[in-house]
Formats: C-alpha cells, structure tokens, sequence
C-alpha cells in the first residue's frame, strides 16, 4: 500500500501559491488509517515514551490512535483559551503575524519521555514552540512523528540538527 | 477504575455559570484513556460500523482510538473552511448567535454505517446537525457516543426519541 494514494493534493488552498496536502482519504481508508497509525507505533515503540504531545486539530487525528497503540498518555496542544485550567504558553512567527500555544500546566511531568506527533511538518514553528514548553516543564523529547514532511522548508534537518529524533511517513 | 475520577470540573469556565467538564487527565493516564476507548469500541463492535465521525476538535481525541480500535475508516466535522475539498454544511441555532458545521460532500457513501463520537453531550446542536449532513449524503447512523452527558439537558433523551442508539460513558 502506497499511503500517498490517500493524499489528496489541493493547490491554492488556503491561499494562491500553496498545495495543500489533505489527509482526510487516508482517514477515512480503514485500512490506510491502520497502515499510518502502525508505521508511527512501530517508529515509536521501543522508545519508551509516556505521553504522546498532539497540536490542535489535525496533530489529535494520529497522536490519540498512537498513543493508545503504544500504551502512552495524550496531551493536546492547543490554541489560546480552549484549555479550561492553568496554562503555559508560547508564541512564535509566521511569514506573516505570529502564533501562540498552550499546554496545561501540569500536562508534563518531570522526566517523562514524550513523542510528538502531528500530520505535516512545514516551517516547524508549532513543533518547535512545543519542543520549549515540554523542555521547561522537564519533559524529554525522543521522537517527533509526522505523517507528511514538506521537504523543501528543511524543517526535519533544522530539528535534526538541534538533536532531535524526526521521523516523517510521506516526503512532498 | 472510576473514570469520573480522571475528570477534572472547573467551574466558571468558559463562562460564568457554566462548570466544565475537563477530559485531560483522563487523555493523560494511559490506562484511563485506554478504558474509555476500550468501553466505546465495545458498545460499538457489533454494529458493523464503516465510519466513525467525529466533530473537531476534542471528538478527534476520542473517535480516531475508536475507529482504529474497531477498524473503521474516520471522518472530521469541521469548523467553516477547514476542509480543502467540496463541503456540506449546515448551521444551528446556539443560546446566542448560531454554528455552522462542515463535511467533506464525498466523506459518506450511500448505505455507509457510522458511529458518531464526540467527548460531551450538551444540547446536542453540533451532533443534530452532523446527523442531517450524514444522512442527507446517504449514510445510516447507527450509533452516537459520548464520554460525557450533562444528564439535566435532556438531550440523550432527544436524540432516542427520534430512532438514534445513544451511549455515554459518565452521566453529570
């Protein structure tokens, strides 16, 4: 099974000049689905990690499924005011304006080996503001998953080069 | 195991009056987190599901496990201009203004069985709207599933009184 097969590939959206790269066919596959949740268990599973960290929306749609399959914890990461008790957050730039996260408080614990996963690595600015709030809340970072890398943007090197463990299902 | 024990309640948030019911310890714990998919997939195994549908965003935490766990394909509802392709929609009356949800117009085929799975039961506006949606493209409803209910809304009630097999996990 080829997973690209279950990309579907959109130019101009969300705006001109940028393909996106669409997930939902591989989702809805049960048997692609499967094949993606599977390829990043078998990446992580010697690991021994305790929580899987998953951006909002799309990084949900594979960290929860791995982080069942491989026996870990979930914590979301997500956007400013959707996490009802005590945060840290973190901002960074975009082309254009910036970005903020935010992770409970308390969703790491000190020492804990922890994955992220999420569906496509671009620029890197949303893995990398997580990197910084698992690392100060003395969590470990041993993998970080992504179903598709944008290869061009050289996110995957930048993360390698500061140490970091990338692995990446699909190269567009 | 108690899974109300992984729920944490902070009153007052998002707004006055309101007590949110907080799912993240229960995503956090590997055991609890297990358990409620495991208690799902197990209300759900027997109905020969084909899709599990899932609102954004925390109905992706629960029903991405729950579609790999039962192997059916899975299919987001969204918030407007999320999806790239060509979407359905539909809007729904809330106690102030109104929501507006989306689904990819090819995500249902005619005949399919899906399970709706999202992590609380409120009003139920969000999952009588993707109902309409699933059913306009052909698709049979066969199951809805919630972690949460907030038993005072009567909306589990509601939603048997039309025909829907409804089960919720925790009752509030």
């Amino acid at each position: 099974m080829d997973l690209k097969d279950y990309v579907a590939s959109i130019p101009g959206f969300p705006k001109e000049g940028i393909i996106f790269r669409d997930v939902t066919p591989m989702l809805q596959d049960p048997a692609a689905f499967k094949e993606s949740i599977k390829q990043i268990a078998d990446y992580a599973k010697d690991k021994n990690i305790d929580i899987v960290v998953g951006p909002e929306a799309r990084g949900f749609l594979f960290g929860c499924p791995v982080a069942i399959e491989i026996g870990a914890g979930f914590v979301p990461v997500r956007k400013p005011g959707k996490l009802p008790r005590e945060t840290v957050s973190k901002s960074y730039d975009l082309e254009y304006g910036s970005n903020t996260i935010e992770m409970h408080k308390d969703a790491i614990k000190k020492g804990q080996r922890v994955l992220i996963v999420d569906d496509l690595l671009a620029t890197g600015g949303t893995v990398e503001a997580a990197i910084q709030l698992i690392e100060e809340m003395g969590g470990v970072v041993v993998g970080v998953a992504f179903v598709i890398e944008l290869k061009d943007l050289k996110a995957a090197d930048a993360l390698r080069a500061k140490g970091y463990d990338v692995f990446t299902l699909l190269k567009y």
